[in-house]
């Protein structure tokens, strides 16, 4: 039998994972990797981390886990893959099954022939339409070329001050990256709230720890211009017309699929402008496979195409892409949950499946969600805190979504949730479920199974919640419902909503009972530190002829708004 | 409608719990607690942390997260449950529908009436029958006085060497706490591993690093004696009559259910020896609940009944016949998956599902399995080590067992593990699935991911393995594999098997192949750290003829026995 020659467009993260994969199942095929930059297999995702110190040896981002640099002669000699490196793949021709490519070291063309071929474009930043976008000073985070100058911008100590346009994932990564190089940092993002993977609450909070930590979060507003002069960035222009100087300003609004060479081969792009492929990751020509950053795929709740330009994804479908490029249409990828996590600082935050904001888009409305707050393991084990969201369908009572942030083990919550929601788990089942426990590393009722409970108590209607949005605009629109803080006064010392509520700690309500309202249908507000006792609270005063009680999920941590300390 | 009278027998993890939920559904309920000790709520997990110094308030493992000890009290103040301390059930009258208790600071007796009985008499140890269990000196690690006595021990520093009788779960959590206190310590466990939740070869890697901090293990060795002088402790004798002198003797020889009071009052025993109950929580009386380590539960793999004494499951099946005996029966626990962790020094261990050996002894043989070893994350993020057995079904690709050992993120990795084996998960989703992905926090493909992979690739015939015990085995039996070691020359200094390996770096073995057996039926099995380049150097043998190559599983870090250096 003839071999089969494979062409693979891209040689990052999905494109250098399809020539893998097809090379370990076929030793016979010719595979040619095409790659416009000078590297392959990036660590893209770990750009912000060499920007930021936390590794100063570049050499990694583009290394086995043994330190062997993956340069065309790693693929040629350890995966007999031919590499071609900052080489443009610039026309296919769909008959003649070939791919024009440009030598962008000496501009001559040449093309190769394919049987098969893997589309791994990518994705480019999509800019905003705003000027000085060409100053020097500007710069996205996406390459080696923007990492290497922000790293620069790091080592050199001559900046002061960088702007950091959008809130998203690699937004937040870029300040931390530069706060943790001792700039200055502010984040403007035009939207409400930084990192919509989130609902607003939880953003809240993760804005919240970015701020402790110095960085200035402005929300609501975008940049109108970025201001030079002789050609280098001194300043942006918010919308308002405030001005923020800064000598840096990393531009993260998000990115858009590299479909050009795709769209002018006349290959189906969808309405999201990523390139049309099957769960086989073939596109409409079957001989044209694509993967990674450039497609579109299937969101496994709503079942609608998505985008999610992703490293992890983009890995998983080069291997479906790959395999089923050299032996046939047999391996599947079924898709996303969205799922997502970052570091901020000290904090971690994340989402898996439906947030109620991504739901409402959808209209999926048949919902419920609950707040919890709890630390992540016993406080003698050294605790950190975890505030979660936790989403299930009512009627079929299966677990939706899940977010969660916190300086907790967020990454464990998220991982178990994420495993939830793909396994179509329904409540009955998670609030027994058998997680590894021991003190080091969750608590008895792990966190992820107390929010289960929680949703669980509210679906039956055992416990009457308001969340602290909720409790926020009833405060702002003048009504006063009757706060009950029901922790001890060592904790109101250290910290205190401050917006008029009654101190009475738990364990003496039921002998304070007289400091209530008499009106036995006044609306109180219960909560703690998480509300748990909080909770608890509530069912005191409901056992006493209270019928308006209700408890704030999450209690005072939860609290995403200004404290009194 | 008369208050309702529940009664709890034991105020530990599930009693309290079963106390506690009552009470959050039924105000009115009249709740008694009966504790035979004199505290309540004990975070018993937590005494070895105690005890090894990683906390030193005591009142910290009786206390609420916030600082309030759980003490009668609490129970009355904040739940309006009585709860009597010190104070033994001695019999249950269920005609009469009493519990007749005896007060242990008094010795008065009194009888309390139930309309719900929740029994929850915990386990204590099964001692093993020898000699000198009553010196001073010899102790179990169960009890808050237990715990006491030892954290004496560290505090006052007399005692020089220790041995730990028994490698499980709380053996180990002993060796770790009495050696971060200063004192030397002799593991002896009767059977030839310790950690009997893990497959042997795992296990073996965690009683290496065990060894590597400077505790004795000696395995398949029991204890003939305790050797005592005027009462007190002065060295164990083992069964091949090897003395080793110590001052301090922990037994960690499992649990046994306290039946006792159900035998008597005539509750329906399993096999095991735990109280029989449903689903629901019921004994064989309807009136009459059972929950905690006293119960025999159901494998929900095996369907087969089993004990499994963890303090989480405590808590789920106190909730569940908390919940059920003031309104009736309407939740469910549904069971275990034998989900455990531990920690052991720098490393983690644990196991969710079947191990190899647990599926033997349920006759489940239809199965395959892979050892799969890998950083947590990128090395540039400071990665530790993650070595893990995966398990599946042949027929229907199930997810039946997962463990994990090692210095990385264990804990997410067996939470991943233990809601995919809950999910039913099969493999064609596990190899794409999504979970929270970010350098910080794992690989690009997580371990777990990975693991998935290796297996789907075993069970497609494209990678033929070897386990180091079939490998050792061979060399022991005097078998002349040709062993083929992948790595580079740098790291062939640092770490190496010994065991007559050649070295060929994959990267250069496409041009050395005349340095291989000429015969190509000879069995050759390639390696390298993890075994992933094994995997490609075997595919390059594969391509050049040589029809018996075989991949090592995990590599040399997974190689549980005596390595070169």
């Amino acid at each position: 039998m003839k071999a089969k020659k494979l062409v693979v467009i891209g040689g990052s993260a999905a494109g250098a994972k399809a020539a893998a994969k097809a090379r370990r199942i076929d030793q016979k095929a010719e595979i040619t990797l095409i790659q416009k930059e000078p590297d392959l297999s990036m660590a893209s995702c770990g750009y912000p981390y060499y920007v930021g110190g936390v590794f100063d040896d570049r050499s990694l981002l583009l290394a086995t886990p043994t330190g062997v640099v993956r340069d065309p002669g790693f693929f040629l000699k350890t995966k007999n893959i031919k590499a071609l490196t900052q080489t443009e793949a610039v026309a296919v021709d769909r008959e003649k099954k070939t791919v024009t490519c440009t030598d962008l070291k000496t501009g001559t063309q040449n093309v190769v022939d394919y049987d098969k071929l893997v589309m791994c474009t990518g994705a480019s930043a999509a800019l905003p339409p705003i000027p000085g976008l060409e100053l020097d000073g500007v710069t996205t985070l996406l390459s080696m070329a923007d990492t290497d100058y922000l790293r620069k911008v790091r080592d050199e100590k001559k900046v002061n001050h960088a702007v950091v346009m959008g809130g998203g994932l690699i937004g937040v990564e870029a300040c931390e990256a530069l706060k943790e190089s001792g700039i200055s940092v502010t984040l403007v993002e035009m939207a409400p709230d930084i990192l919509t993977f989130l609902d607003p609450q939880l953003a809240g909070l993760a804005a919240n720890h970015i701020k402790s930590k110095g960085v200035e979060v402005i929300t609501s507003t975008g940049i109108k211009a970025f201001l030079g002069e002789a050609g280098k960035l001194v300043a942006v222009k918010l919308q308002d017309d405030t001005i923020i100087y800064c000598e840096t300003a990393v531009v993260a609004t998000g990115v858009r699929p590299n479909v050009k060479l795709a769209r002018e081969a006349g290959l189906a792009i969808g309405e999201l402008g990523g390139l049309l492929v099957n769960e086989h990751m073939v596109s409409s020509d079957p001989d044209i496979y694509a993967a990674g950053d450039c497609v579109e795929i299937k969101h496994l709740i709503t079942g609608k195409n998505v985008l999610a330009p992703m490293g992890d994804l983009a890995n998983l479908q080069g291997r479906v892409a790959g395999e089923n490029a050299v032996c046939g249409n047999s391996v599947v990828f079924e898709g996303t949950i969205h799922t997502s996590i970052c570091k901020i600082f000290d904090f971690a935050a994340g989402s898996a499946g439906l947030t109620e904001k991504s739901a409402a888009q959808n209209n999926i409305d048949n919902i419920e969600t609950v707040v919890n707050a709890s630390p992540d393991k016993p406080g003698f084990m050294g605790a950190g805190l975890l505030i979660s969201k936790i989403l299930v369908d009512k009627s079929s009572k299966r677990i939706l979504g899940y977010q969660c942030v916190g300086n907790g083990d967020v990454s464990r919550q998220l991982a178990t949730a994420a495993m939830a929601i793909q396994g179509e788990m329904t409540l009955d089942r998670l609030v027994c479920a058998d997680l590894p426990y021991a003190p080091p590393f969750s608590l008895a009722i792990d966190h992820f199974i107390a929010s289960a409970h929680i949703i669980e108590n509210k679906l039956k209607g055992r416990l009457k919640t308001i969340t602290a949005e909720e409790v926020a605009k009833k405060i702002k629109s003048g009504e006063k419902p009757f706060l009950l803080d029901g922790r001890g006064p060592d904790e109101h010392e250290v910290l205190r909503l401050g917006i008029g509520e009654k101190y009475i700690p738990v364990g003496g309500l039921r002998t304070r009972l007289d400091e209530l309202p008499t009106d036995k249908d006044a609306e109180i507000i219960c909560f703690c530190k998480i509300s748990l006792r909080g909770y608890e609270t509530a069912l005191i005063l409901e056992e006493n002829g209270w019928a308006n009680v209700k408890v704030m999920e999450g209690g005072i941590v939860a609290w995403p708004y200004v404290r009194e300390r």
